[in-house]
């Protein structure tokens, strides 16, 4: 049976999310799983970020509805990202695009043709009334190019990708989960490589530099200490084994991050 | 494959509601929809909001079960809510009836024959021993009359509707959501044909009169600044722009709401 | 179609629970129910709790995944409790082991072919990478004995079970639940033979004793007013009605509870 996610900023509170899912089941018969719906309102960057942390452990032909949608109402358009594996659906502010870049090459369609949306629009919930249905119209078969045109001039947003260098590896912050945890992005698979874990390295956020362990993970670390490690995206991330990276270290998203690994 | 919906104050910490889907799939294989597990401990009305904005989305057959239940091992009733399309289940407060309304012609069952219970009945938590596998029961063909008999005195429920006239809308609000929006039950589609989006009209919450922006959603406005709007299900709404409308007119739920139109 | 449970302290937030049901939707198609994902961050004796609590609900050949595991990348081991009717895999720290109690006989085995696992296996993260597609093979038929080797020295966890004499019940605290409800470890079902509700008892939290009325649920005594109740897995619980009892109280887990019902 065919997968249709679901990411947005709404809190389960209201029951909006559950509105979208009686959109879909009443066109289709689908299996839905729940990517998050605690994204901080109105941040589509932090949805960006987990929809792309997400997508690529989901099978093929899954379809993703994202919408963390500040613009909605306005002329920002709805979009659907077909990629070669997986389908993205949802507001043109560049919420789906990090996840369609790291899923390969892709192309996006401007969602048009009310045909697939619901009898009346709202103002205010485009998710449930052009989203969901859009989404179950694609399980059922429906082409893209019924659906709408093909465009170029979406809105994109790229993370970026940290530098690595003989001895330096220099990239950003850009995410910080609810432990603390400080994720980078800099791809840290080769650290394993050249260091052995319990090494000491220097590390930098802004210009406050620290010597912090290499481990292999929290616990390698006492309770309250902090540890460089590498996520399960395989992401450089800063944490505190049992404590709050973020606060003890006062970082911030996009502040720069330093690796001196020799 | 029909749909089993789930609306409780229970919040997903203790596993409640796990057992409540246990139960339901040890008689029958149906799909599970949470519409939200965030009511407000004990707040019938809320409960009673919610599910009544959240019904109408969902396909004929749906079976929703609803669980806001301080009188939980009293002398109240469980009961079965049979409209044309769908069916509630859930205790006899008041809980199902909005939902039931907006449906359509409806009768009431008292739940009474224990065979379609589970054998040990808690006194705390009917929820997962009467209600889960009463809605398995109904989902496996099971007729209503062989569950229970019908009643007349069943406890009702009615948010109202708001009173338009030539000049003002006079209702009042029975729904703020965790953003801080204002939802009132005046019915607002009629605006959209009278007003241009941008026109100032007089809006009076209580005695305290302010000058609001009609607009077509939350980005027409500035970000902080007040507007009225339709929100999703058509019913006036008033909101700030990334901001808490409840917080900044000192609104309260069932405080009067006077919309000057002209 | 088969379940698979998913109990974690992840919150929903980051998108982790997603990534593992994508990882088992990539292998089979099973049917999924979360349990809880607001376990106390690495608090193994609560999502014991809450596990144990919700097993017994679940038909004959469920899988439950559960990932309190602040040990993740150390040597502890992951394993799969086979009892007669229910799977459950997690790690081999005690979290499995009171489920594990209540349903019966059990066999353990630890979790050591990777070719049942993700191909590349982060240090952080074994409920997607081990875990989630070690349920979605055993739910395909692969026989425990291909995954892993049976192995006797296991962690164990067990809450105990609370005494009853001719006059006194003794046990302790083991949960206390988001209301502020207090579940003891004393099963109460003898209390209904022997005791009117109405009737006060002697309750003890360590030794501040209090006299209270034994009550058939929430509502039976006045808001705001303490209760002796069964709980929903008759368990002796002590609750203040709409109100927080171990607040009240000031009663913590493991506390010593003993209840005079002569």
């Amino acid at each position: 049976m065919k997968i249709i996610t679901f990411l947005t900023d709404f809190d389960m509170k209201d029951g909006y999310v559950a509105q979208m899912k009686g959109v879909v089941s009443s066109i289709v018969d689908s299996k839905f799983v729940d990517i998050t719906h605690d994204i901080t309102p109105h941040d589509v960057r932090e949805g960006a970020f987990i929809l792309q942390s997400s997508v690529s452990y989901f099978p093929v032909g899954t379809v993703h509805i994202a919408v963390v949608d500040p613009g909605v109402g306005t002329a920002r358009r709805g979009i659907i990202v077909a990629t070669r594996s997986q389908i993205l659906i949802g507001p043109d502010n560049g919420l789906l695009m990090p996840a369609a870049h790291s899923l390969g090459d892709f192309i996006v369609y401007e969602i048009t043709n009310d045909k697939y949306m619901l009898n009346s629009i709202s103002n205010t919930f485009h998710g449930r009334d052009i989203f969901s249905p859009v989404a179950a119209h694609i399980i059922n078969g429906i082409l893209f190019e019924e659906i709408g045109s093909r465009i170029y001039n979406f809105v994109d947003l790229n993370f970026g990708k940290g530098k690595i260098s003989d001895s330096v590896a220099a990239g950003k912050i850009i995410y910080i989960d609810r432990f603390g945890n400080i994720v980078t992005n800099i791809e840290g698979n080769f650290l394993r490589e050249i260091l052995d874990y319990g090494t000491k390295i220097a590390v930098f956020i802004g210009d406050k530099q620290q010597d912090i362990t290499f481990a292999k993970s929290y616990n390698f670390v006492k309770k309250g200490h902090i540890l460089v490690t590498l996520n399960s995206n395989n992401l450089i991330e800063i944490a505190v084994n049992q404590g709050n990276a973020a606060r003890k270290l006062a970082a911030n998203l996009d502040d720069d991050v330093k690796v001196i690994f020799k």
